[in-house]
């Protein structure tokens, strides 16, 4: 079953940044509400933007005006271990810790992980950026699990981002990516796979319908995990399908309960 | 590139079927028309109904009231060798015919392929019906293969329908159809793959939803040809952004002309 990491509490965004600034609690409590309310979403991804000084007042503010209305965890979206240090202190739930990588500027996150016992994202580059083949991601995962196994983060607690390049710049890299999520499957059965999804189609138009489509395969492949917008309705009803077909939705129940809530609009 | 073959000149469907006992071309001829101009429409589907005695002059009206309006090869869709032969003589492009398999009313149809040296659907079945598993459900095929190969039919010219059963009623059922495509494509690398889209969602509300992941999910596995509706938006958008997630859609052209034209509604 997919597990959503939602994505629209991010401060790189320019409407969520003003309103990191102007400490405008109402509009991030909706967004939280919004993505909250969808029950694939497994975390709500918490951004509080690039500014180091300000990082850790801004990420405890987030965490609190977000946790004031909503009770889903946390995924803490930084490689600032001490703005990480101080949103660990103010969650609720374990959070999810997004990311480590063997980026030289996302090193310090490990001890942050291991010490927390939390789960992470990993992203699947190191200091030369996003590797270019299969192999190369694969050898990257492989040094960062030689990294994580001996501070006793366990595989079952790593969500793997092989990194989706867009279509636009590359027509194989859809078919790349699904190649490397099947080979770290096989090398590695245990760890989860995750992406951001719309990265795939930046730069393209019909953005939504690459999206989902993406999507499908991706899950077929072995992508257990998402960074999306859970609102969107293609998604939902992608996701929906998707399970259905892969057998994760015993006598069809989520599917048939999703048509009569609405989720698929009129009956087609 | 995925072919269609567009189904909606069937006489089993009761609008249809009327048209045909009216003789009324017209009908007749909008369906035919409407399909012919999607692109990716390589044959018309010609289904004269299930009366035998009618069967070969029904057959040659219908061709031939489609051939007054449209261009395009037919798929001759009937396991009635008269009926075959006398369209045969009608049709001005070679048709695929549709279809032989293993079951004993079936089994005249081959030396009309043979003859004709037509491409033709097969179907995965034989005198027991449908097999239950994916290994009996090659041995079919290894059968099938073992009647044309010593006829001088290519393999090229077959495509094998491993017949979707919908998930209604048994949640592996995709599951099994696609692990069944990736299995004909290991062991027979030249011929197509081809299937019914709808059935899969048989029963099922918002079948479109499923229709057209199952479309993307089996396009992915090897299969290169589907029996739809061409006009289905839901189903011409899948296959765009499948191409093109599939490196199949060279720097983006078809995708992009698509949503010049419309094929998406409005930008999203």
């Amino acid at each position: 079953m997919l597990k959503i990491i939602a994505e629209k509490i991010n401060g790189t965004r320019k409407r969520v940044a003003q309103a990191i600034k102007d400490r405008d609690a109402a509009f991030i409590q909706d967004l939280a509400r919004q993505q909250a309310e969808v029950s694939a979403t497994t975390w709500l991804d918490v951004n509080a933007g690039t500014a180091p000084q300000r990082e850790p007042d801004d990420l405890i503010w987030l965490v609190e005006t977000i946790q004031a209305v909503v009770d889903k965890p946390l995924a803490l979206d930084s490689a600032n271990p001490a703005a990480l240090k101080a949103a660990l202190g103010a969650v609720r739930h374990k959070p999810l810790i997004n990311s480590i990588s063997l980026e030289p500027g996302r090193l310090d996150v490990y001890p942050v992980v291991a010490e927390n016992k939390c789960p992470a994202v990993a992203l699947a580059m190191d200091e030369k950026g996003i590797p270019k083949t299969k192999e190369e991601r694969l050898d990257v995962i492989g040094r960062i699990l030689d990294k994580t196994r001996p501070m006793g983060i366990a595989d079952e607690d790593l969500y793997f981002d092989p990194l989706a390049m867009t279509i636009a710049t590359g027509q194989e890299n859809a078919l790349l990516f699904l190649d490397t999520v099947r080979e770290i499957k096989r090398n590695f059965p245990k760890v989860h796979i995750t992406c951001g999804l719309s990265n795939i189609s930046f730069g393209m138009p019909a953005r939504s319908f690459i999206n989902r489509v993406f999507l499908a395969l991706s899950m077929e492949a072995g992508m257990d995990c998402a960074i999306c917008d859970p609102n969107n309705q293609d998604i939902q009803t992608t996701i929906l399908a998707t399970n259905l077909l892969l057998a994760e939705d015993r006598h069809c129940l989520q599917f048939t309960r999703a048509f009569r809530a609405g989720v698929f609009g009129k009956p087609v």
